[in-house]
């Protein structure tokens, strides 16, 4: 089942569900709302919102022809966006980047950081340049969202609480994260608001591709519509979902709509891109002595997406532009 | 005005008006169902708010007995809790405590985390020991709730988004901060729930003792019925909540139903005590050689309050005990 929120004009939009093509969707607001109220009582609203599923896709509901561009974040604001960094290669690559030794614990204790999830941005919304010394940066990366999750819950059980997955464009500000991490406290000025979606899913979408936690698929990012990435989102993925999800948990638990991301998507072969700027900087630095590769400049056009082996976008695609804030 | 969410058995509690004195309220669920749904439409429901408020103060509505124990932190959850650290005799101290300098920009550039919001305590819920040796701490600070708020404000604009203060105490796990932070993505585990309010008030409430961004009134801390803190929350906050607000919002906006913390209120003085148990044990250090008070136990009681010139407790008393998981 594909779902997503439609603008109209509320701060969180209006729940609709979406055909398996991503061509057609059916509202779904008088089953709930917004998606966050199918997620408060998802148990009750889950085989309603399937039931109008199966019949848009086998055409009893003909369908409205969707835009993604009247398409918000699946959740426009959430209550928390906690973001993984799972892709033990991305880890090395950045950090290597900016002067720092991935810490000790790398293969044994998860690296999460909480952001802001309070406006999130719509998936093909411009991504604000305000200041071009900032470096501005694009990361892809795999999202699930949660159901309510007890604290304490553990790996086996984590997979339960892992109700829909999306996509997220975590926006980062690369030239402000070395004087935010000095203080010790984290990122926080040097990630602005990200944009997730289009399409939220519930893992039986991907049929076989989702596994262990992990989405089996490749992520495919094109810069000024030059591919740049084609890096597989599963294997590589040294803490699963499930690992993230039981790590996070360890102190508290966490209300259904809980944005848990799985860090930039990151293969040790070269050949399959990069999903985030800073990585192909390290590499030119690695190979060429210094980085070629520009920061993010206003005008250019990133684009996100997952295909199935059948072809499928399934999130749909996220797609910016960079524009001047 | 003063507000409250009292518990309904919802996820985010109904919204009522609280008489000055806190022994009164009347429903407010027409106006507004939530305190949330109060911010997001400020302008058009606060001078309807205000109207029942001065009704409930004059007598015309006689008001239903409030007990603190009904009652919610004003958002059981929120979408961000920022907390700032602007108290730099209480950076200073606790950096010594785990044996870190403080930053160098101490003084020109806020520290603020970014902190999880999904499911807060309410203001009288027993604080979860999960296990003693994570070293469980309580943290006694203001906090401003704000309304929706555009990147890029001044301190000089800030103080119009400022539209409600409370109180939190900053639930905080000391042993487990030194190996989060070594991670350098923030406090992440060592950050379990914290409670909030249980009153939130216009900032007019506090009279004179709301002056530029800073609270100027002592925050009254107990501790098994002892008094250890007295410390004012006004002339040593460093950064005010405009400048902390002003920082947070370099390069991204805020939703209405924010919640930005002034971090653990502290004075150069040692004879107003301690608003957190770290601080405690790093005087003994310094004054002693080693720390004799412990962390918080099974069984400990921790009660927050600001009490006004008039005796009045502006905020009521967040009033919690520790209790095995």
């Amino acid at each position: 089942m594909k779902l997503a929120t439609r603008k109209d004009g509320t701060r969180d939009g209006a729940l609709i569900v979406v055909r398996r093509d991503g061509a057609a969707y059916v509202d779904a607001a008088d089953v709930a709302p917004t998606l966050q109220a199918a997620l408060d009582r998802w148990d009750e609203v889950e085989p309603r919102l399937r039931e109008r599923a199966a019949a848009l896709q086998d055409g009893r509901l003909p369908g409205t022809p969707l835009r993604t561009q009247d398409l918000r974040s699946p959740l426009p604001r959430a209550y928390e966006w906690i973001d993984g960094s799972a892709f033990i290669n991305h880890v090395i690559l950045v950090r290597r980047a900016r002067g720092a030794e991935p810490p000790a614990t790398l293969r044994t204790d998860p690296l999460v950081y909480q952001g802001g999830s309070g406006m999130l941005l719509d998936p093909t919304e411009d991504i604000p340049m305000v200041d071009p010394h900032w470096g501005l940066d694009y990361e892809a990366e795999l999202v699930a969202i949660l159901g309510d999750t007890p604290r304490g819950v553990t790996p086996e059980q984590a997979g339960a609480h892992v109700k829909l997955l999306t996509l997220v464009n975590d926006v980062t500000l690369r030239q402000l994260i070395p004087a935010e991490l000095a203080k010790s406290f984290g990122f926080f000025t040097s990630k602005p608001a990200s944009a997730f979606g289009p399409f939220a899913v519930t893992p039986d979408e991907l049929g076989p591709a989702w596994k262990d936690g992990r989405v089996h698929l490749p992520i495919r990012v094109t810069l000024n519509d030059t591919v740049v990435c084609t890096a597989n989102a599963g294997p590589e993925m040294h803490f699963s979902f499930h690992d993230l999800l039981a790590h996070i948990a360890k102190t508290r638990a966490f209300t259904a709509g809980t944005l848990l991301g799985s860090g930039t998507v990151s293969n040790e072969d070269w050949s399959t891109g990069y999903a985030c700027l800073a990585e192909q900087r390290m590499k030119e630095i690695i190979s060429e002595g210094a980085p070629r590769t520009p920061y993010l400049k206003v005008g250019d056009h990133v684009r996100i997406e997952v295909l199935g082996p059948d072809g499928v976008s399934v999130f749909g695609a996220i797609d910016q532009r960079v524009a001047a804030a």
